[in-house]
């Protein structure tokens, strides 16, 4: 029976195919298929797994102190009881068989299905009991991770996906539906051939919603239950442009929804031939569309989209995961070059580190902190630990001899982090010099992102070469509002007068200076902003290459002396109905 | 052994005293003493929760599904094995019969003995069983709740105290030792005698700290393990300007803090010569000093203490652990009434409900947003359930007719905000109107908190009579510095430029418009605070009654003139290290 599910648009478009689950875990664990050829060894994971943990537990309730309380060895004999159960063994084992996942994936699977009977029961305190087997499946994967996996085969997509749908259509495109995305797993499918994505929890600016965008396939976050009422292999489409998920489409809708796709298709054929004109406006402003990248990979996916350069290169997908195994100087500078290099001579912005918050470093790790997004993070986290931080710096310095680099540091808010990080930079670069590396000056330039950093702009520009206002955080921390928080969402507002006031005073006070100032946050690559940015006196965007071309149009029809007017009355109008909409053409 | 513990100075002065620990709960519980005769009907009250629960788990076991996984019967086999337990039905006894506890405070006291045997175990997963404890304990105290508490004798404290001490001298003072207090718990301790209060977590502006400055008492939060460190009846003083507290001191250290002890009490006895001399600077300039109140109880305090008025009666008290059970129009109206007529025609400045965040209504019901300090609070709720914030604003208009009141909003940021507000306002005049009732006309005010309303303050001057601004969570939000969060709490900083240029702007905007501008934060009591705060132009301040007679003195020591010069260089300067130590004298 056809049902829909609403939750955020967040990534356009529209794509049709059948449903892959990945579950919910604590341990943050890789999910991804295996050959045929691997199945014996990843049950022989699992069983080792949890041969490991049953011999760990006997032990315990042998060594358990005198004086404890009794009750402790009952309890573990529970847990030895639930380890041993059979539906939880040949339910591992069907995954691992039939559907070629990897033995975690197959845990966390297997898991959410027995999980699902205990929710379904009608007492709390039952319910609640489903928190030991999660315990005692948790303890496995945490021996597991211990444990060497398998290499990952490189391509393995394509093939597997054939294998699994033999009895179907051969390449029929497959969607993964998920509670929540790890960055690790995002990293993963990032590779595979997903064609998109479906997950409970995020808002427009989480990571799957990120990811989704710079992949340019459809996505759909805040699903609520959304993954509890799909199943494996059900028809599903995505529809990006409304935020909705159709399960099981009646052939009207199936045929419906390819129209649409195709008509997508055919729209953007049309504004690939926009690729190769310059960007001007009407009145003959020269405007700077630039790409945010993840991946080194993404530059030139950049170049080839028509940026004149990457705006922003996040590089916390590099880290991601890697708890207690951060990439080293010699890792980070391969990848930094590689990006560099990609650009084929264009200008590359790569920001330092930017974790915490809402991107923590390892989800086991959760971030504590009552407040993440008013605590450790970005900037604040890098220079919690200098010989971290002077790492990247000279990957970043090295990387820099070849090409056009720039370094972009995130969340500087306090006069005391601007001196500590320039610091920073000139020990790395000392540190370089000593042992004789070979490096490039770079220009450096400081994320507006924080309310004191756009008060304090001159400052800023005293001590950068250029500035890059992250909106979204900016937004976020002037009105109060976190912008995943259902409860409030409808308060953030990109268009409130003090936020347009922020920016705007930024942009002029860099022109003043004729230093760049560019925005690289979600407004950039939003269309309907376009006008706006542009009234504000913006002239550098930074977005996701898929965006590039529809900003590009938007910018081909705009006049900015008309737009400049208009701006200015929306600042002064405070408080009055502003909308984005009433632009002037 | 005497050793010391490290926290957060949050409430100024010394105390000695014997140790009171208070255990924390995941479900809130009232803590209180009771009288010797109720020994008897509060052991009854554990032994009717206990069996409660011990017959629902046996029901549930009868009914449990035959599809249900098997290992269920076990598991609740042990729970119930842990509600028979023998330590956990004496130990509770003996908190009830020789310390006179309520049975609740008992049960979780107990729970806590308990605890740290599994605590103490070795392996991480035998101490992660405790939380099977924690879920049968809650359990009960849940059953507990549904039943009808006794009641709370109305002074049971001097006599209580005296039973507790018999062996002891007569009227040793107590402190209070605790994980964390609920804001139920500190309205109950607010009415006993406790001397000084010490807790695990918190800042220098939780409710711990608030209340402990309200009381005028000493009080470290922040002690991270203290509580566990310290055990019942240990001696300890606490140091509330060094924010450290000292157990098991030596002779020699009770000496020297008995002395300081004195002193603290001389240099009050000078300052109160004050109370009667009018607040103006060297250069004639007249500044109002106002309080801030928790309590309708607190405003013949606020008088007392000199205050002019009341610039800031926190209502959220009022609503504290109410969950279910909000307080009506005519409860509400009693209480504002009794504060109104407390300031015997003095001003009062009343604060519609500052829920969320740090403040939930309820511990058990806590909030579950990724970062409730940029969540659904204060204005927001209450704009949230305008049937709720219609109450209060009937009771708070009703309760105008008895004095001088001003109704004062919180964290207001949006345009949209605002024109709902002041319709709430006026609807809630209709009804009042409608239904014939007697009320009277109000100031309306609105708290300048969030970053947005600082940076619009001309929009909000044109729809408010007056203006308050709260220093603490503007300072949190424009610098995205959460000041609980130990890791970042370094950066939380009230001389950044970018706040001092806010807090300037708001109250020249003031100034320029003829309408009133206070500061109702911490730093409008902190004497460190005062010159600069009179240098950016400020003439009305509102802090803890106990602040006043410090913050006068710097008063008739200030001159304005050179305070203004001084500070506008601060805030030109851009970066430069401020401090207020620099003042002008």
């Amino acid at each position: 029976m056809t049902f829909s599910i609403a939750g955020l648009a967040v990534a356009r478009g529209i794509s049709i195919g059948r449903a892959v689950l990945v579950g919910a875990s604590r341990v943050e664990v890789a999910h991804y298929f295996i050959e045929p050829g691997q199945i014996e060894s990843e049950i022989d994971r699992v069983r080792c797994g949890r041969n490991a943990v049953v011999e760990e537990i006997q032990r315990l309730q042998e060594d358990i102190p005198a004086d404890a309380p009794q009750e402790l060895t009952a309890l573990l004999d529970v847990h030895l009881m639930l380890l041993q159960d059979e539906m939880l063994t040949s339910g591992v084992k069907h995954w691992i068989t039939d559907r070629l996942y990897n033995a975690e994936w197959a845990l966390t699977t297997q898991l959410e299905v027995i999980g699902r009977q205990f929710d379904e029961m009608e007492d709390e305190y039952l319910r609640e009991r489903k928190a030991d087997l999660e315990q005692v499946v948790e303890r496995i994967l945490r021996h597991m991770k211990g444990v060497a996996h398998p290499v990952v085969p490189q391509s393995p997509r394509r093939k597997t996906q054939q294998d699994l749908m033999l009895d179907d259509t051969i390449d029929v495109p497959l969607v993964l539906v998920a509670h929540d995305l790890s960055p690790a797993d995002l990293l993963q499918f990032k590779k595979s051939v997903f064609a998109g994505f479906v997950t409970d929890v995020g808002g427009k600016t989480s990571h799957t919603a990120i990811v989704a965008r710079s992949m340019d396939i459809p996505a759909v976050v805040g699903a609520r239950t959304g993954s509890q009422l799909v199943r494996q292999d059900d028809w599903v489409i995505i529809d990006g442009d409304a935020g909705v998920v159709i399960v099981d489409p009646s052939p009207i809708l199936l045929a419906e929804y390819g129209f649409r796709q195709r008509q997508i298709e055919v729209e953007r054929e049309r504004l690939t031939r926009l690729r190769h004109t310059p960007s001007v406006t009407i009145d003959g402003e020269r405007v700077e569309l630039l790409a945010n990248i993840e991946m080194p990979q993404d530059a030139a996916a950049a170049v080839a989209a028509g940026a004149l350069g990457v705006g922003l290169f996040r590089t916390e997908f590099l880290f991601m995961g890697r708890v207690g195994n951060l990439p080293d100087e010699e890792e980070q500078y391969r990848s930094y070059r590689e990006a560099v290099e990609g650009m084929q001579g264009l200008p590359i912005t790569i920001r330092t580190i930017d974790i915490g918050a809402d991107k923590p470093l390892d989800k086991g790790h959760k971030d504590t902190s009552t407040n993440p997004a008013l605590g450790l993070r970005a900037i604040r986290w890098s220079l919690a630990d200098p010989g971290m931080f002077r790492t990247q710096l000279r990957a970043l310095l090295r990387a820099a001899a070849h090409g056009k680099v720039n370094i972009l540091f995130p969340m500087l808010a306090h006069p005391v982090e601007v001196e500590q990080t320039l610091a920073q930079v000139r020990l790395a670069q000392a540190e370089l010099d000593a042992r004789g590396a070979v490096h490039a000056p770079v220009r450096l330039g400081a994320m507006i992102e924080v309310p004191a950093a756009a008060l304090m702009v001159r400052y800023f520009l005293r001590h950068f070469d250029f500035l890059s206002i992250g909106t979204n955080d900016l937004i976020q921390y002037t009105l109060a509002i976190d912008r995943t928080d259902e409860a409030v969402a409808h308060l953030y507002d990109p268009m409130h007068p003090a936020v347009l006031r922020l920016v705007a005073d930024v942009i002029a006070a860099g022109r003043e200076q004729g230093k760049s100032v560019s925005v690289c946050g979600e407004t950039a690559g939003d269309v309907t902003m376009t006008r706006l940015l542009l009234g504000l006196g913006l002239r550098s965007f930074s977005m996701y290459p898929s965006q590039i071309l529809p900003v590009k149009q938007e910018v081909l029809r705009a006049d900015t002396r008309k737009l400049a007017g208009w701006a200015r009355d929306l600042i002064e109008a405070d408080g009055l109905a502003a909308s984005a909409q009433s632009a002037p053409r």
